[in-house]
């Protein structure tokens, strides 16, 4: 078991830090949400006024932010927990942030002999509370092996996708993919309702052919045709458009420093921005089918 | 065991119909090219001067053909097989249509009291010669369940997809999405790799998170890393791309018809038609890959 | 002046005979609605129980039909007016229809030797009243130069765009065109209203740079930017998207039949079908402005 | 007549100071290229060993950088010029940058009571040389009039576009809008070509009609119909592929900003990246046509 410190107590960060505890390891955590945090000392975690304080004597770090520009505030400069942890502190960054971000910390880290692994995840926050989330992880392979028995109390799959940033970059590749399955299953089966076919039936025939795929096989987005999927709850919870956004909005970065062509992507980006302007920005993503029937408004 | 009449001995139709002699059944097939039908004869099917006196007898007729057009001069009309085949005789048309066309047929031959189901494969070539076709079928659930066990004996998977047209709704709907997973899946490792990863690490990564689908699981682009797919051995075989283009035709008709808007398929469509304007429309669709990494042609 | 017979009064075809008759022609004409039949009666034109007996002693038939297989059913077969018109009548077909029936629809004349144009018009119904529409033909140098003074009674710009089919092929790339320009300005100019931009400074900048188009500069999609367009009454009247979309979906069927790839296009056709299916089908195409700023509705 | 510092003497930079020098205005010239300031020089320029020294006693300081990273080391920080600049001096900045890179110079600027305009410009090198550029400028009312005679001296339209940061914006949005008319006119045109229409008569008829646009009427795409174009020359020379998609990076970075859905601007960028991937970036922009007609390489 592992003295941990854990910062970013959100709605997938405080469940992730939840598991941790419950899995026994030493965990401090710090939040500027003071009742994120009286919840985990609840659950057995300690605390501290600072993120410094908190992570002073902890052999592993671990954030989870919104955005980059808070990754970089709190681990750059003088004033960064770079700059104030002892060499060999294991550090993971389990946000979804840019690569060239995750790349540009890692480098800071390098120089202070820092072993830092970029860690975004998916599984959303259903899986941060069972604990079985995929981490993506981009880094040296002995800090990902280091790493990784810490990241199975909280996850069930853990991949090493290469060097620092490819966890970013793995993770940027999945979800526009996942946008481009969500948009063309809603698509395929509007296409099939407005001839006359049962979604149901018409889900299950391409589920068994070459157009199965994660979007509709396991979160058919057409409602009732699935049991506790989001389209069977008025696409209340799950992933929502503005969060699918965020990552998409990382796609669109990452294609224009690559000069990457990404015309499917980039449709479905506009697709999810199209719905996110049309009021939508807080239903879960597979929402994006009403786009294509919005006589079921 | 039935005795069929199998009409059309294409690169389809041929194989479909030695499977049918193979499984015990007295088939008389037909087809323009004596090559063809000297082929299924050698292997004990029977055959006739022309279309109807194959027909002649038979409980079930299976037509195997190469578009719409086709379809409507074997069946309508005062010399079609409809006005000439007694009330009552099973008729199976397997080829990708429109529905409209299937639905014309299927209305002439309910006048005359004949069971039309239409009955579009899915499986290609290889699936053809193993036996493991997916049949999607539209027709009254009567006549899907006389002509079960026959397509049995050529396809692994039978599904009901719903009335008259509905199987050939089904089969456009279901290669729409496969034209969008393709080019889908072809532009997310494309875009990984530009951006250092390695092409099959980031697929066994997303294959097993929310960015799996078919293409990406069983038949990936990418050269090199799936063995015995078309990318392996320079997109050569399978399903070529100008055929991809066909059935992609078939969506742009059925969306105009229906006022369906079909951005993404569209999309997928207009880059298949791009790659096959680029002299690749006799590569596996999969050659899409190609598109998006052309420095390696 | 010549003996005209104008099948088809409807919105357009209406004003247009009405002008044939101002400008002193001798006008039988015919339709189905007995209102727009006495309407021209009472302006001076002829009419006749049936389009044959109307057709009969003209030197020249115009008819503006809503679909092609109205112009068909109007020309074809032994009832058709083809097979019962002299030879040597002129033909002039102004329907917006597929340029392939177009061209059997001319195949039939050629045969019966009877000059045939296809002639379908720009302008709506505005140009249709003001006789400034613009006519687009294909057919021979000679029918055209026949055709010409008497579409110059209805007409200001009329072009000659090669053989048969070849005016419904120009009207088709020019409307795909058109599309394309309302969609791209529209979004341009929410663009740069979401960075906070006056529409109107926008529309005058790039008016006057590389980004000048017939959609910005005659017919601006931002409420207010300009007088006189749909965009400054609520979209009402002008060119309505239903009408937008029948014409994509030429294009679409065009582009099936001659493999082209159309990206452009045809993302403007299903942003327009998108529309369509929010409820505003009925509005001025302009009003695409809309759906890149819903909260204007 | 003033006393300008002109910073940056690239492809652009270089004819818009001769331009100055031309014009009477006392000017004193900075790049690191010694040969660039050399030709500036036997004009006529002054010049100086450093930026600082280049900008002492200037009325006026004008930038044309490459591209954000360069505007702000040149500006920015104790060593740039904004710190060391007297209060009143005009600062203009012509490169093309994000709007939020201009604002924060223009913050800056701001709070040392320099008066500082973004403009960029369009036109080309041949609008450099020939003094008819086109200045799109964000900033104050009255720093726009002081600017405007000195703008004058190098380009015909001067346009005020509002605040700071606007002169940006306008930019995106026209070379945006550029972008979509050159890939549609292209895919119009090729549509129409493989229809059999000549490409010469299709652009007349669509320039007279709504089809008429930027690149149809005075940049026409197909080889051998205007003289005098790219399109004509091999499309050498011109506005090059490379720096489009440099301009639609800058839109997608914006639209990705402001939560905007650009679908037919993303579009043109992504057929621009794959064209430029198919080793055609060095080539005019009108080379897109090449994409719609491969058979023409």
């Amino acid at each position: 078991m592992a003295t941990i410190t854990f910062i970013g107590l959100g709605n997938m960060g405080g469940p992730m830090a939840s598991n941790l505890v419950r899995a026994g390891h030493d965990v401090t955590v710090f939040d500027l949400s003071k009742d994120a945090v009286a919840a985990l000392v609840s659950e057995g975690a300690k605390t501290a006024d600072t993120a410094h304080e908190a992570a002073r004597g902890a052999e592993c770090v671990i954030t989870m932010l919104p955005a980059g520009q808070h990754v970089e505030a709190v681990y750059l400069g003088d004033d960064g927990l770079l700059a104030n942890l002892p060499a060999g502190t294991l550090v993971i960054d389990s946000s979804t942030i840019a690569p060239e971000t995750a790349r540009g910390v890692a480098e800071e880290a390098k120089a202070r002999d820092i072993p830092f692994l970029d860690a975004p995840v998916s599984g959303g926050v259903g899986g941060a509370k069972a604990g079985t989330l995929t981490f993506i992880c981009g880094g040296a392979e002995e800090t990902f092996s280091k790493a990784k028995p810490i990241l199975e109390s909280m996850g069930k799959n853990i991949f090493h996708a290469g060097d620092h940033g490819s966890g970013q970059v793995a993770k940027i590749c999945n979800n526009m993919m996942l946008a481009i399955l969500m948009a063309g299953t809603s698509e395929a089966l509007a296409l099939g309702v407005k001839n006359g076919l049962d979604p149901a039936v018409l889900s299950e025939i391409m589920k068994q052919s070459s157009g199965g795929n994660w979007a509709l096989n396991v979160y058919n987005p057409w409602p009732g045709v699935m049991e506790g999927v989001p389209a069977s709850r008025g696409y209340e919870g799950g992933f929502l458009v503005n969060l699918m956004n965020k990552d998409l909005g990382l796609a669109f970065d990452n294609a224009v420093k690559n000069h990457a062509a990404i015309p499917m992507g980039s449709l479905a980006r506009n697709l999810f921005e199209l719905h996110a302007g049309q009021g939508n920005g807080a239903l879960d993503f597979s929402s994006i089918q009403r786009l294509y029937r919005p006589e079921d408004k």
